[in-house]
């Protein structure tokens, strides 16, 4: 008997199927102050553990070592104290702070072998405490060993607090290109410390309030009046003021990440990257010595002057913004701007870091956005003299 | 005024936010013949394209080339053909076949340049034509540029048609273990090409009928049946029945994606994984020699044959399923099941890479399957002994 006789295979197949399909996840994000002081419940509480101990990879900034040099020790009696509930999988390890850890791939190569080295497996914890760069370079490793190692996020930075810390993606720098590798990865959760804050050089201080300017302006006009009303105690150092708008700025983060129907950007907007085709250009110019949050603060101001240029924003908005920035003690200016072949460049990569058309985010009033897909060349060249002279004033 | 004392800050705040959110996906499977034939409109009719062409950078498995010669210059034709809609964004690239690929990273690192030398966006396509290994290679490439290019596979043999070519996942061996690095990646589309079969050499020919067997005794007592019947025919390479037999498989593994509730593994069980855990070792201590359709009919085998000798499956099963295997031509025994250190370690390296608990999916009855937590080692070298007999009877 032939089988093929016997068994008719189907005459009419259908040529294709399409089904679509979801993936759950949940973001957590906790609020504490000494996440190590042998009292604090929250990591405990973060680790969801089997009856057997977690098992814990620690990567810590150096940076923030550099400004906290009890942090360390601190790390191990919190270990020796939780047991029962945590274990370190292997030596600590140190990476140095900011983009130089995404540019040199021995850091890279060093987590994964750390990673295997420490024998992780898919239900183990990645914690890293860190600037937003040693966040991003840690959460890569993690996000592609074994398809992914839980990762628990503690950052030490107000920048990385407010905003990049809070977010799904993670990446390295390669082929000259900020972030050219990384994942869209959510973690399992983030940690905000403020203990972290104090200890901060100035200029990290200062760095994440740009970004709170952001999204204030792209989400929350209120939350605007509120930062305008604190530049003055924040750039003070003042906590409490500063710590409420950074955990405001998180908030939002998360929101928009949750609730904004796009958390692996699959389609074409950005709406979290106002201001910042010019400022990953600057900082990319600046060979990363402009920090992302200061130049967050320039390219908000340059976005602000261009939209009241071409009639997009009422007058009184850029000014505002830039007194603000300035207050804070954020820079709204950079020579690097004068450059405008290579700035204008950082149009068509910025385009093609996201694919597709062009689509720039700008803002109408505080809390009004929009999204624009062409920015006329000479308008831009007529702001970045305008903010010149606004600056020098 | 103290601008602390104008806007108190909150006194009792939330200490953590933990929200749910979730990102939608379409898998896409088209069942087409000559993909690449002047009038076939499957390959622009996958691709979303602007007002402007699509730019697509096309890789194609070596071992696809030496067995249809002819395969390059249809695609370049192709291409030409339909310049209204596609564009290749580079020159097509050559990847050798089989795992070599995955183990040396100096293919991993030639994609990415390529990647960027095409200046590819999150809107432009990777579209790769290969057996799974070179699918796993380029979808990671693909998977972490700009953190997410759009990958269209064409899997060329039956394993990939029917098993890992349908699936999300994508990886690279390092530190001698197979896909320690990779990630959940939904591809834009499949396509798979029953044009690209009948060339294959006898080996990858009937390589991925035992992930049909796998996938039918997980599932679908009755593709089980149809299998068995059709088996002296695939065998014998007959096309049709392999083809309906091919499709079915991948109809299964699709839905098992899109339905099963748990597409990128986020909790403990691995269910399309029975008789992998044998077979995944088997491969690494053959260096690979062993096709990995081979080690899952040998680890089906073994993990039938535990079954029956602990009483979880009733006798006639484990013969029947080695019968059907032999008629397709699959080997069930392989002389390395006699290391049974190493085999043993399998186990502990199948729960590492899963994490937490190891699990293990056993069958019952044909479609009934169910989760064992532990397996008793005794009865696994029992298994190895009987299954020796068996073989050689």
């Amino acid at each position: 008997m032939n089988p093929e006789i016997a068994s008719p295979v189907p005459q009419t197949p259908p040529t294709h199927l399409c089904q679509p399909f979801q993936v759950q996840w949940q973001h957590r994000l906790y609020f504490a102050q000494n996440v190590f002081s042998l009292t604090s419940s929250v990591l405990p509480d973060v680790i969801a553990f089997d009856p057997l101990p977690a098992r814990v990879l620690v990567v810590v900034d150096q940076g923030l070592l550099n400004a906290q040099p009890q942090y360390l020790d601190e790390i191990i009696r919190f270990f020796q104290h939780h047991t029962a509930a945590l274990t370190l999988a292997g030596p600590i390890i140190q990476i140095p702070s900011g983009e130089l850890c995404k540019n040199d791939r021995r850091y890279f190569d060093l987590l994964c072998q750390a990673l295997h080295d420490a024998r992780l497996d898919r239900h183990s914890y990645v914690l890293v405490i860190g600037g937003g760069a040693v966040l991003d370079l840690t959460g890569f490793a993690a996000a592609i060993v074994h398809r992914g190692v839980r990762l628990i996020r503690i950052p030490s930075t107000t920048l990385a607090q407010a905003d990049s810390g809070v977010g799904v993606k993670n990446g390295i720098n390669a082929f000259g290109q900020k972030n050219f590798l990384g994942t869209f990865s959510p973690p399992w959760a983030v940690i905000n410390d403020e203990a972290l804050l104090p200890t901060l050089p100035h200029h990290h201080w200062i760095s994440g309030f740009s970004e709170a300017v952001k999204v204030a302006l792209l989400k929350d006009s209120a939350f605007f009046d509120q930062i305008q009303h604190h530049a003055p105690a924040i750039a003070q150092r003042h906590m409490p003021p500063a710590v409420a708008i950074i955990r405001r700025a998180a908030e939002l983060h998360l929101r928009h990440i949750t609730q904004g129907g796009d958390p692996f950007e699959l389609t074409r907007a950005r709406p979290l990257d106002f201001g910042h085709w010019s400022a990953h250009k600057l900082e990319s110019l600046s060979r990363f010595s402009l920090p992302h949050g200061h130049a967050v603060a320039i390219g908000l101001a340059l976005d602000l002057v261009y939209s009241e240029l071409i009639g997009l924003c009422t007058p009184p908005l850029a000014n505002q913004v830039i007194a603000c920035l300035k207050t804070l003690g954020l820079p709204v200016w950079h020579e690097l701007l004068t450059h405008t072949e290579p700035l204008l460049e950082g149009l068509e990569e910025f385009r093609e870091h996201l694919g597709g058309q062009l689509t720039i985010t700008l803002v109408r009033n505080p809390g009004e956005s929009l999204d624009v897909h062409e920015m006329d060349q000479s308008a831009i060249l007529r702001a970045v003299q305008k903010l010149a002279e606004i600056a020098s004033t």
